[in-house]
């Protein structure tokens, strides 16, 4: 039974963020990949939309400026042949303040001949936002129950 | 072959947020089922962890009095033998202030016996939250990008 490409993917990508090595990231990437991390672009310009190998090194050289990946725990995982989707929760150093980060994570992957072709990321982005401020932003309670 | 669980409770569920009728729903819930939305419980009090059969019945509930569902879109969706994830796009209409929402939402799921066990939800919590204040959030901008 081979591996799984997500484990393959997965350590090369961290390896790419912690050790700012995307040598073997770049190996396990389609060259038309489609990649979207969803968020505010304003305040992460390394959220969006990628297309293309190049694009998506760049944009993960930039994540590596950002951020050091500590500790992550796979939550949910389910595997199909040739897709992959974790709920993870990630332990994280924002690189500027030195602040720590704890995200929460899903990703959707899809491969082709064992390279990433597709990824679509969602987090819990308001979480993220206030870590990153280092304050909480006033809500309003939007209902009224019973 | 027999249905994939994920579908009966899919239709169940938006059938008690629609229709206000969760009898069906009911009957594919574990008694133990363990429930979590991540998002700011401050503004979205129906957000949050929920225990037991009957915690996620009223959280249901509360959700119904709060949106109606107009579409959604399954982007990915990966089935397991007894767990399913998705990532899905719903366009939603806020009850209070008639508002459209549109909304990117992951879900993992676990079910026993046919019944849901466990659900995580994931979702981008800034875009939510702008969209039923109805303005944007000013950001900094975190990264000097050289």
């Amino acid at each position: 039974m081979t591996e799984h490409s997500l484990w393959r993917f997965s350590r090369a990508f961290h390896r790419a963020i912690n050790e700012r090595q995307p040598g073997d990231l770049e190996a396990l990437l389609d060259e038309e990949v489609d990649w979207a991390i969803y968020g505010p672009i304003d305040m992460f310009p390394f959220f969006g939309s990628r297309r293309g190998k190049a694009a998506v090194i760049e944009v993960i050289r930039r994540i590596a400026e950002n951020v050091r990946v500590h500790r992550f725990d796979r939550e949910s995982i389910i595997l199909g042949t040739d897709s992959a989707s974790s709920m993870m929760r990630y332990s994280l150093t924002a690189l500027d303040s030195n602040k720590p980060i704890s995200l929460r994570v899903a990703h959707f992957a899809q491969f082709k001949a064992g390279r990433l072709s597709s990824i679509r990321v969602v987090l819990d982005t308001f979480d993220l936002v206030e870590q990153v401020l280092g304050r909480d932003i006033n809500l309003p309670r939007i209902t009224s129950f019973a």
